[in-house]
């Protein structure tokens, strides 16, 4: 079993509604193990530049198998991964929004939100992923 | 008025119904006058480079203000935009798929399919603006 | 309503008015409600970085819907952005001298300025906005 | 002597004028000897496209010295100059619609003009040309 559209969509609708709860218009992407986007959602009014950083979020996630928000320890000056905001042609995100998205041990996806305070953004992903792991799935 | 995530969930649909139909599993996205993404859906085994090709015809489309298909003639060597594809760091698609939307005379945005031909592209393409052109918007 | 090239020239007039008023000369950019630009003016000898950072300073601005002077503290090390500074292909500035067009609630579009003092950039910038904020546009 | 604001506003003036007579919005760009941008102005509803096809025109027409109709030959298949379109990060414009500005036999600056068909497009620069040529400059 893997991410597909459906289940993409699911954990966006989620995440909108978490979003329209707080009040807060937020991007939102979903990829798959690859990376490659399978869906994104913009909510009217969001900010200009979460296009982007939305996509990005989820793609970082994937790419180093965590929570974006980890990165923002890792990536700075006297942390472990400074300097990796550049790689990847620039994809990577260092501040929180971003989570993988496992299936059992196997990283299946990632889930990008913004638009919000970081800790919103988080929030908005966490509720995102609920949509699939709470279901039995 | 103009382009929102309702308007573009409303395109989305209707070109996926169209690609069922066809049997094409594709990448369909919409972005804004400003060439910006609202919406993106990647059908089950699209074409992995359809991600990018998607986005890009939409945004061609809508930075040029005519069908991605005409590109095809006059990017050519002998054509008057020869070399245009590399404009918008090598963004501009110069095949058939992306046509921009209009409200009246307005730019309002633009729809970028890829997965199939580039003729079942496009059909798939104008499938999806008639969810928003026969309305009576 | 939306910004235009009239009123794009008026924000630049009153910026260059108040530049030449500090003997400082620099470089002016308005840019529309997706970032693309409107209308740039050189003033003579200013600063040749100043082209790109006068253009990108207007593009933060509506990027992030905020004055690029907040993201001197949110892209530290230690803020809640580190690491913006390198999306949108390197184009996010995160100093002062940017700031957000609105109307009413609405963003119209951005202004940028650089050449002088960050404090001058935001000074000249303000006295630019104000050419259309003060005039019962 | 060189390209300044005021000359390069006198070019923009008179393009101005001319794309108004011929009925067609695009964009106006000058650069300077050294290809750095002093002025631009965008008509109303001009091409998105046209930001930045102007701005690389005129750019192009000083980097290779020459206006930028004589690379739609050279940069052909069988032309001498096969492949320069990806010169410059992508910048090179092999279309007409970018002039060089030459003060006697010293290359000055360039024009580049964008939005309307190629030939609309050199005629509106050569019609700013013309503001600091004919006029005993």
């Amino acid at each position: 079993e893997s991410m597909n559209l459906e289940n993409s969509l699911k954990i966006i609708e989620k995440a909108e509604k978490k979003a329209k709860e707080i009040g807060r218009p937020v991007c939102i992407a979903v990829v798959d193990a690859g990376g490659g986007l399978i869906a994104f959602h913009r909510m009217d009014n969001a900010l200009p530049v979460s296009v982007e950083l939305a996509i990005n979020k989820a793609f970082t996630a994937v790419m180093l198998k965590m929570e974006t928000s980890r990165l923002s320890q890792l990536a700075r000056p006297d942390g472990e991964l400074y300097g990796i905001n550049t790689a990847c042609g620039g994809r990577i995100v260092t501040f929180g929004g971003g989570i993988p998205v496992f299936f059992g041990k196997r990283l299946a996806g990632g889930i990008g939100v913004s638009g919000g305070t970081v800790g919103e953004d988080e929030n908005i992903a966490k509720a995102g992923l609920s949509a699939i792991t709470n279901s039995g799935r």
